[in-house]
């Protein structure tokens, strides 16, 4: 699918001088599903390393590119270099206004700017930290960021940090968390055709499903961005035969809470709101506070204008908040057609954010 | 686990003249999961053919062996000689006044009483047929019995049946029907972090769980004997991904129904119950009126005594009842005890079925 053979053991050239739009399509033309990364970490790496501002370092398939000039200020600049499976949507598109093709939107628009910025910006305002990461898009085990924050911390450690995922070329701050519990209804199983000797689990679940329904979302207001959180039965399973009273039903629940509760709370509001039922943790993480009360975000802010919206969704931002770094998303594309066999970035977007970009960190350019 | 080795060519012997609790226990060692009842049926067959007042027939591993004394009067007796799977509980073992192990309750100990029977009166007074069968535990397409009323219905014709299921060693008469339904529920698919952008079709099955809940069984009385309904999701299904508001909740749903009712009558409650949700049906078998008012039925609830009980699970009764036949159950054992790892038969009962069968048959004996 790809417009290079798949097999092709050569490491494929991209040009960093070339326009963001054409980087981009370069980038999407190199297929990266997750833990297939090898290739286009390669090529960033050698296109990286054509550059003498630029130090350059690599873990696994994720690449980080610094200067080193001694600013007071270190910004981190960050994009995933891997992709949900393909769709029948390679290689990329033009159409107009807009790029079709799998990546376009999620991120590899966001990674061209990153890497066209990084190449012709030699003495930017504010040192730079730009990394491009491998295995965004699948179990947090295998994330280049979370490996680079346990093996070289210092590596991470900025005044602020961008991440380049899709949020319609707009900032978005801070991000929420995410809970996920099983909550499990136990029962008497029974022959179904004398149902009355048992208790009927899925029955029994009814009363979960009823307090989902009576559920009312909290959508508190942090640094002037309203957030919503969300407490939703994302998967249900309960039976054994067909004839069979069942003595078990688990509902799973995902629960998604602003970023002024921790993970902690977030559990015990859970825990709660299910008093009664047998609830247990199967997955969480912290959300992100927006931090725009802080100067390197403010800066930010101010420099690439327009409005900020909270981010809904939970991001890698929450990692570098763990790490006591403000950090927000701002790059092209809308979050709401990544992962979609559709997906497609407007070429607007990826011009708009590679300035902005550019007018933070060189000036006038 | 068996007291024969499982690859042994030679046919094993069984001694029908012996008493019907070692019977079943030669039975019971004779592994026979269903879709492996040769052996069982060769045994069965060779035991048979050495009475020669009964002319005996095979089809596939199902035996059939009739008296042919020009009586004014046939009957059936019938027994299945699969079981369910192998649980750990082979061979038999006697502890007491139980005899334990698989089939010894469903239904090696009524096959033992069959057997016992066909062997030793060779003049009852009214003519038999004997029929064990293949298959009667899995889909029933396999069905020994269903495939021989389609094959040679002559061989059902009779003025009564008799199905030596586990009942306890007291007439279950008739039974209910069994109609299997998907009740399917529809939402719109959303980011679980943007929940408000869908419908979550979990939450919506809400709603059927709380009519099931509401149930309430029709308890009708039919020729003395109080049925119980039954409506039982029998299973639930639904959710896509862990951050997903899920489009789709599937809810399985069993309704036992009363013999008064046909398929199509219990198809239709159904569908009214659930007005509003998508009803497919995925299974149906009718029940089978008890016919305790027909003569012969009557007839052998005099000659056995004792009370007559509903049958609340579905058996193949309803086969000879849709052939026009009135037909009971009557055999040892608990049928709750049936498809158990510990079931177990009271040899008590297993003697108590056989004197009641002689001497119907056979007067005083």
């Amino acid at each position: 699918m790809s417009g290079m053979p798949p097999n092709d053991d050569a490491v494929p050239v991209l040009d960093l001088s070339t326009d963001v739009v054409t980087l981009t399509e370069q980038l999407v033309d190199i297929e990266s599903v997750s833990r297939n990364e090898q290739r286009i970490a390669d090529a960033v790496e050698a296109a990286l390393r054509q550059h003498p501002h630029l130090r350059v370092t690599r873990f696994g398939h994720t690449v980080v590119a610094r200067t080193e000039l001694g600013r007071d200020e270190r910004v981190v600049i960050a994009g995933h270099l891997d992709t949900v499976p393909v769709n029948d949507n390679l290689p990329a598109r033009r159409d107009g206004d807009l790029l079709h093709g799998l990546g376009t939107c999620d991120m590899k628009s966001g990674d061209a700017v990153i890497l066209a910025i990084a190449a012709s910006i030699s003495e930017p305002r504010r040192d730079v930290t730009y990394i491009l990461y491998e295995a965004e898009e699948i179990e947090a085990e295998h994330n280049g960021l979370r490996k680079l924050a346990e093996s070289h911390p210092e590596l991470l450690e900025a005044d602020f940090a961008i991440l380049m995922e899709p949020s319609n070329a707009v900032v978005e701050a801070g991000c929420q968390g995410t809970l996920r519990v099983d909550v499990t209804v136990a029962g008497v199983r029974a022959h179904s055709a004398r149902s009355w000797m048992g208790a009927n689990a899925i029955h029994a679940a009814g009363a979960v499903l009823d307090r989902l329904n009576a559920y009312e979302p909290r959508r508190p207001e942090i640094d002037g961005l309203t957030y919503h959180e969300g407490l939703n039965a994302v998967g249900i399973r309960g039976g054994v035969a067909g004839n069979v009273v069942p003595d078990r039903c688990v509902v799973e629940v995902n629960h998604r809470f602003a970023p002024d509760r921790t993970e902690e709370e977030a559990e015990e509001f859970v825990r709660d709101f299910f008093h009664g039922f047998d609830v247990t943790v199967t997955d969480s993480a912290p959300g992100a506070l927006p931090g725009l009360d802080l100067p390197a975000a403010r800066a930010f802010v101010a420099a690439v204008g327009g409005e900020v919206n909270p981010k809904f969704g939970w991001t890698d931002v929450a990692r570098f908040s763990a790490l006591g770094v403000p950090a927000v998303n701002f790059g092209p594309g809308d979050p709401s057609l990544a992962h979609r066999q559709d997906e497609h970035v407007p070429l607007v977007q990826i011009g708009h954010c590679e300035q902005a970009l550019r007018a933070w960190l060189a000036g006038d350019d």
